[in-house]
């Protein structure tokens, strides 16, 4: 018969946990790969100089930054991960230019001003347990003045969408599940279904107009009471005469230099997890309607969105749509747990 | 800003995660239509009879038997999903003839004995999480002398088998990550990726021989003690030369009449979740070695198997591989949580 189940066990099924997030980041070559280039289009400006990788993980774009000529490279991570990548940077011989630093960014001590702060810090619809507060943090006790933010600017955008598939497959189900009448599950169904925003991957058949900007940060100058809550209006068009199924949430992150050197927008290297780019392990978040609503083509449909801190936990985000459409007033609210 | 959470979303959730488990099963064709063909065929039996479905869930096997003359079905469900299954009863006009009873079938009054057993009583690698023994009790408290219990018989097999795509996936992945050397992380992602059995779906490509019988189930007979642990010994001579990733387990069941009565064996259905059959929601499951062992074809691994509840949990499944394999002794050892 087998021991019981011993700390060490633990240890190694928390470590699992990290370990396979981490694996996910590092196997989205689009999210990769755009830190990548971005740090060799600033390849110029890192060389020689001090960076600070909040939330290194595995410690990958602390490696970027020293293989691009960083002086030296602070990275600094709050989980057990922080070890695993010790290792990496010893086994990469770059353990004479880049320091781990086990603990939290609020925690550490580095006795040095840095030009580079470098961070993936994007969460589920950008918000969600997002690193952006700590990436302020850092900006503001150690960035110097002129100092280099990558990314440096994140967009959020919202839009209409459907999905008949999903609806079918979750709701339309219930009415006959081999030639058995299930139709008095669709209730519990809907609710369960749809009562939390829902990540996955949609295309860009399902979007039904371009979609508006909900919340434009800039990395070098936003404060962090500005994220506690954000408001925004909008109004769209359908392109389509379709049913609307809810509204879906995406990012796109820029890699622009500071203000005033020649690494200009035109260029800038765009990490985008929009439905009609190629799928990253963000996907997109959609907060689906109970019901679908027939839409029109080019119907109106305008409100606001409110994305909030929880007074429950602050680590979840309530989102709060007040939309019209068709001379009709609805609610739509959910919180990301 | 939103409302808390109330116990109100609370129960939506719990009830949610059930919701999504027998959506999950109704979604199972395999499953659900080789209950569905083993009624229909057993229809002459059941016809008239009082059947009694141990862990009805949203009472499709139930409704199938009544469909197929049931004069009386009692339904038992301990899980909140009993509410939605009577409501189906319901809506499908059946409540004169089922009756659903919520709570365990250890706990529920029922005045009457019963012609026929049925459940779907089988989990992952057959018996982990599974619900045999209360099919047990049900048998020996109501099932008449001469009664049909569906399916009759269980086998669990097990074979070597070889998945490359898996191992490199997992661990060779962390040779080189974007020219970035990791492979201080394969020690752990192997004890991570390897500690506990994998339930994954792989093709009768990566079966390296015919497999052994571990366990046969006759549900007529078979007593609870003999749950507790099953020993069983194995000869395999591999039919390939290919590395040796760890051993794959599966099962079949089958739904024999009463011994005696003119159902027999040979045009029994069958419900297989073999890796050459189609796939299942049971999938099969994986004891994957930490390292990959190189096998000559025709070399021969033998050795005996041990499945035994754990006494730290006796919902958890230990499994204890002893083998030797090229003049060498080895031991896996596992626990299914």
């Amino acid at each position: 018969t087998a021991p019981p189940c011993t700390d060490f066990d633990i240890a190694y099924f928390k470590a699992y946990s990290h370990l396979g997030v981490h694996e996910e980041m590092l196997k989205d070559r689009v999210r990769t790969e755009s830190y990548r280039n971005a740090i060799r289009q600033h390849q110029d400006f890192i060389a020689g100089k001090v960076v600070l990788d909040v939330g290194c993980g595995t410690g990958v774009l602390s490696i970027f930054c020293a293989l691009a000529g960083a002086r030296r490279v602070y990275a600094v991570e709050a989980s057990d991960i922080a070890v695993q990548a010790a290792d990496i940077v010893n086994e990469n011989n770059l353990s004479d230019k880049i320091i781990v630093l086990h603990g939290r960014i609020e925690d550490v001590d580095i006795e040095e001003k840095v030009d580079v702060i470098i961070s993936e810090w994007m969460g589920y619809m950008l918000l969600y347990e997002s690193m952006l507060a700590s990436v302020i943090f850092a900006r503001d006790k150690w960035l110097k003045p002129g100092g280099l933010i990558l990314p440096s600017h994140a967009t959020l955008y919202m839009a209409p969408i459907t999905n008949p598939e999903r609806y079918h497959d979750s709701i339309d189900f219930w009415q006959d599940v081999y030639g058995i009448k299930m139709s008095s599950m669709k209730s519990l169904a809907k609710q369960c279904a749809f009562i939390e925003p829902s990540v996955e991957t949609i295309t860009g058949e399902s979007v039904l107009t371009w979609p508006c900007v909900i919340m434009q940060v800039d990395c070098y100058t936003i404060r962090v009471e500005e994220l506690q809550s954000i408001t925004a209006n909008f109004e769209f068009s359908s392109m389509l005469q379709a049913p609307l199924h809810g509204f879906g949430f995406w990012f796109d992150v820029e890699f622009n230099g500071p203000i005033g050197t020649e690494a200009n927008s035109d260029s800038a290297v765009v990490l985008s997890t929009a439905p009609e780019d190629y799928p990253t392990h963000w996907q997109q978040t959609i907060l689906y309607l109970f019901d679908p609503m027939e839409l029109k083509k080019d119907q109106i449909i305008e409100g606001s969105v409110t994305l909030s801190q929880s007074i429950e936990n602050v680590r979840f985000l309530n989102i709060h749509i007040q939309y019209c459409c068709g001379g009709r007033s609805f609610v739509k609210q959910s919180t990301m747990r």
